[in-house]
């Protein structure tokens, strides 16, 4: 996967195929006939496996074991038994990681937690241009504290710098969900605890693309969601990582039955549990969590090295063939173009990208239009194949070529197929 | 189904079952051949279209749909969707209703947006007694405020004493998770409004149980969730009533990007949505939305006014068979005489009911066990027939007047089959 030894045809991208070591992982998924899906960033495919779960789920262990299967078949304990399994994935330990509830949800609780383990200080920095949600839920966190706590926006390379002894915690995306940058997590993270602050990341954009180390780079609060590149289908819970140094404490403030020390007891008073379950709130939606495993099992059999290097050879082999054969069509490269600093996903500034964006899902070719001006690709290493992104390309080239974006919406199908 | 006219046998209650308007309701579930099921009170039972919804949602919308379903497929509108399906099971308003996230969540944003409509009161007034997590998840409200908020537990006669010029809210559980009681939603609301507090209710035990009339009643907010007499599957999301009085505020604090005014357009602040989806954080666990579909679904096809009629006479005719023919045998009605002032559940005390219920489970029966001494049983009026509590009391009777309940657990199943 040499990219520049390989003269660049669809042959040489059949080869890549043939030597790719986790080819045979796409027959895990079922993907619609003739398809390239390059949105597996946004929602992931649907494994083979999927339809068969759902069925077992709902008439075996609800249609038959009924009450009893909340503990004959594992639902009380799925949080924690699919957050032990995701745990190698963003190198966390078993007990360290629970999937339950949304990013969002889990944010908040995360960022609550870092408001009331650093009572002293004002300040939550965040990246301003990161997925807004983040933004959003800060301020919430903050407007929650009667002002005692702000909300400070910064762009990457001012987050170092912004972190001083007022700096509660640095609360960043990983991998940025426009551009694809990844942020150097041990880097800040050692900037925060210099200063006595806490590291939190998202990581919706990183978990299942590329390795990640949390405890390696001694990251206190992580979340991130199971339904891109960890192929859970659509609004699969979440999950959320608690560092195990800040548990045992009754650190977020949702103090629901699945996070006392007793959920059975019936206590009149609220004990949090000692592990990471005091994360939990209230039941889970069973069935989505159940579909969320299907998706982690096919990870687990796949090295997340091999995934990296598969991951940036994609990447890589897009933006090569994008430039060459699109030159001159007014694409401007918005991801970065070193590989080591570039998640699994490329974007392109084009001022007429919505239309563009238009006609290649119109000729079978799905990424997504971020505004103003981005066209966005992901490329999940499980089931994309170098095969695909030629003849992604090849269609792009058609549809430049041939200036189809340019016709009513209507004409667009007919011109493309 | 005038219980006293009857002749108490099995006959009679086949007859019953036969004048029951309600009767082919039950053909829309699939029930275990030869299980009497009295827990839908916890998880109710499988619809027979559930199964090929979640088929449907996994393999057409998700696997074919991909990404595009969050539009086509209507995934991003069914949390309002399933709430205007909802709302006149509980006397509310279409856009008043959203179906999202669990009950201990969504009481969490109700408690938290009430505190913030009455900023200069102090209490939260809760049923000492009820589901713990109400309680717990208040006790977490309070604690966010730093001490200016706190809790009180009252019983169900000390509540309308209790509620004064302090007081933020009464958040009440309509039906008690144990024994049943229903308190009266009307009259608790006029006196909190009286003293300028607010009215919240968890509908959990109530709603697809009896009406439920919040509108009627000048209720503020309620939550609830579908899995228990709406039979939406485990853990299926829960739901959030908002007065339309009350909506267009940032009340609730957990201020992600679904509750934005305008959530794709990715704005830098936050700015709440001006109707009920404020009230919701972000993306939903589809799958398990999509199911609590079709549980409501059968209930619309139903009359309210019938379901609150055959879940009277349906406990009714428990009552009097346990007190007839387990007579002497130590039970202690724990319900509410009166059928106005009882849910669709029944509870008897008995100092032995561990063992009791797990006999009665082995016999087929399943009800549960709520320490220390409950036996709880639910009728839901859309499957459970006149016949299953006559069949029910006659292996309770069974249990009793054989001493099968005192053999070592490995004897039980035995002796019952």
């Amino acid at each position: 996967m040499t990219l520049d030894a390989e003269p660049l045809d669809r042959a040489a991208c059949q080869a890549m195929d043939a030597a790719d070591p986790l080819a045979s992982l796409r027959d895990r998924f079922d993907l619609p006939e003739g398809l390239i899906y390059l949105d597996g960033n946004s929602l992931g495919a649907m494994p083979k496996d999927a339809a068969a779960r759902a069925h077992d789920v709902v008439t075996r262990e609800w249609g038959t074991g009924l009450i009893k299967s909340w503990n004959s078949a594992g639902w009380f304990d799925l949080p924690v038994r699919l957050g032990d399994k995701l745990a190698p994935l963003i190198g966390a330990a078993p007990g360290e990681v629970v999937v339950c509830d949304s990013t969002s949800q889990n944010l908040f609780k995360v960022l609550s937690a870092a408001v009331a383990l650093r009572p002293d200080r004002r300040v939550l920095i965040l990246e301003g241009s990161n997925f807004p949600t983040n933004n959003y839920i800060a301020e919430g966190v903050a407007a929650a504290t009667g002002g005692r706590v702000e909300v400070r926006l910064c762009e990457k390379d001012e987050i170092a710098e912004a972190i001083d002894e007022d700096t509660i915690a640095v609360a960043i995306t990983h991998v940025h969900y426009k551009s694809g940058h990844v942020h150097d997590m041990a880097a800040i993270t050692a900037r925060a605890h210099a200063a006595g602050a806490l590291s939190i990341w998202d990581l919706c954009h990183s978990a299942g693309a590329m390795p990640v180390d949390l405890n390696g780079a001694g990251v206190d609060f992580a979340v991130g969601c199971t339904y891109k590149y960890l192929n859970g289908g659509p609004g699969s819970p979440a999950f959320l990582f608690a560092a195990r140094r800040h548990q045992g404490q009754a650190l977020q403030p949702v103090t629901g039955w699945w996070g006392h020390a007793a959920p059975f007891a019936f206590e009149p008073g609220y004990r949090p549990q000692q592990g990471i379950r005091q994360y939990l709130i209230g039941t889970q939606q069973i069935l989505s969590m159940a579909l969320a495993e299907v998706g982690l099992d096919i990870h687990l059999s796949a090295d997340m090295g091999a995934i990296r290097t598969k991951s940036i050879a994609l990447t890589d082999l897009f933006i090569r063939l994008v430039e060459q054969r699109c030159a001159g069509h007014g694409f401007t490269l918005a991801s970065p173009r070193a590989a080591e600093a570039r998640g699994s996903q490329v974007s392109f500034a084009h001022a007429d990208g919505y239309p563009i964006m238009r006609a290649l899902i119109a000729a079978g070719v799905v990424g997504d239009f971020r505004a103003p001006d981005t066209v966005r690709f992901g490329f999940t290493p499980l089931y994309v194949r170098f095969v695909d992104v030629w003849d992604a390309v090849d269609r792009l080239v058609a549809i430049m070529d041939g200036g189809i974006w340019k016709l009513p919406e209507h004409q667009v199908r007919d011109a493309v197929t």
